[in-house]
């Protein structure tokens, strides 16, 4: 058995204003490092959180994330407001606009790794500019697996540092329309050998409901997202769904091919938890059975018998 | 091992005139039953026919379809012409619409299915009146799986037809938007449990590029499309792997849960040879080493090392 590793989990703490279909949530907990270390922090034992709050940040917050096992050292307080976003999602909650972003104490975040997260082995970088990105990576020491998220501002606004922070990961983790917009390629596969290219030698592209696929030496790999029954809240799925894979991978200390595979399971096992509450609800009520029971399902949903079953007599 | 078995294919063969991005094709051979039965020709040694052409069909496409091993008795000639569609697909193939159809001698189809057809024990009624539907399983005897296709105009304008069908058949093979039409339920899953109740005991939703999911009593499986770089023609993908899947389920007698779940690989790789080239181009090259490795991709693509390898030290 391996030895269960921290994981460093770099990004926003937020206020989230939802005008969602079932009713307006204000003050809604998140932010992609609030759910990212949440996720995380059911699968391995100790997240190292670094972000920014202001000083209206919910104290009781904080507590929750510390007994999940989430280490708020490099959690920064600076006068003023957290950040917050405000949002409203469309009636089938497949689109969604925003309606006004405060950075408040978030525009200057200089991201600082305290000594004792240097030797953090797993980064997750969330989405932030793609200089503090590569910032942070120059800070932390020999890590084994550095994953990133980025988004359609920085592709298009910022090139020349998203191409640099690309230089620096190992695996870059965003979206089907952002895969598009970063290769110019409008083919999921062969945008992925485009992106491979740039940097990272491995991508995961997320397709929401539709699942996610992985990209790597070994080829590609997919993994569906969990057929749900009913889906609340979307906001936070996919930072949940790269912290369920960064914790599983942190956890199990194994970034080879199979181990990211199976990592794959985690995460879409930790979004499709996300989307079932509002904010971070649902992911602060899910233990290690209910986890379990969520990839029990998900094994039923794929399997096949193996490939041996697939040949034909 | 199990014996191969029949299986009788009924539907429209077709002209269809395509106006694709990359050009306009005209006169190309098409219609479900023969996407249908030339996918699953691969997979079982014959495939009971039912159809009608016109005068102008073209003789040398039915010794293709006979020298691939699907029968034609059941193919009747009329005087007039074949059915015809026009459509036009938008630039990124996602959606098309109908310029033209023309039913011809379609209009007076009246499936009479051969003597020698009758006790074919898998059947795949392809997307025509619901009425004619049920008239083709009252004529064959006691099959062991019966499955239908069918579409919004029916849903829409047919409903009690419909509903009767459904009383009639084993498996519905229908795409998300129907499954929404049919069940009047957004949700799919949801919608699924649903249909499941107005007679089928399996339900297929195909979600094209975004894969399948089949719904039986041992819950849903998920089978992903497979990630090609480049799609050419859409048309009679979903007829592809209708006849994939039967044809699988044909070839190994083996309609278990865990067999229908194997099929549903067949159905998806089926379904993505055919779009590879205009019409049923790539399909009448496939052979059974191209089917192997494409099965073997997919194997790739989905293997994760088993259940057990999930579970949490």
């Amino acid at each position: 058995m391996s030895h269960p590793q921290p994981l460093l989990c770099v990004g926003s703490l937020a206020f989230d204003d939802l005008e969602m279909p079932s009713g307006t949530f204000e003050n809604v907990v998140g932010g992609a490092a609030t759910y990212s270390s949440l996720a995380a922090s059911l699968l391995t034992s100790r997240v190292n959180l670094v972000g920014v709050v202001g000083e209206d940040f919910d104290p009781a917050t904080l507590s929750k994330l510390s007994s999940r096992g989430v280490d708020l050292e490099g959690v920064e307080h600076a006068k003023g407001k957290t950040f917050r976003w405000r949002g409203r999602y469309a009636a089938d909650l497949m689109t969604r606009e925003t309606l006004d972003t405060q950075l408040n104490v978030f525009a200057d975040f200089q991201p600082k790794i305290p000594a004792s997260y240097k030797r953090t082995p797993y980064v997750l970088l969330g989405n932030i500019h793609p200089s503090l990105q590569t910032d942070v990576v120059g800070q932390v020491d020999k890590p084994k697996l550095v994953a990133a998220d980025t988004m359609n501002f920085w592709i298009s606004g910022q090139p020349g540092p998203l191409a640099e922070m690309l230089k620096k990961i190992d695996l870059l983790i965003i979206n089907d329309e952002e895969a598009r917009e970063l290769s110019g390629i409008q083919n999921l596969t062969k945008a992925a050998r485009d992106i491979l290219k740039r940097g990272p030698s491995r991508l995961i592209i997320k397709r929401g409901e539709f699942g996610a696929l992985l990209f790597d030496a070994g080829g590609a790999f997919f993994v569906p997202a969990y057929p749900l029954e009913e889906v609340r809240d979307p906001t936070g799925a996919g930072d949940s769904f790269a912290g369920g894979f960064m914790g599983y991978v942190a956890r199990t200390d194994d970034a080879s091919p199979a181990g990211l595979r199976r990592a794959m399971f985690y995460a879409s096992a930790l979004g499709s938890f996300c989307v079932e509450d509002i904010g971070t609800r649902r992911l602060l009520e899910v233990d290690s059975r209910a986890l379990a029971e969520r990839i029990a399902s998900f094994v039923r949903l794929v399997d096949y018998g193996g490939g041996a079953s697939l040949q034909l007599g």
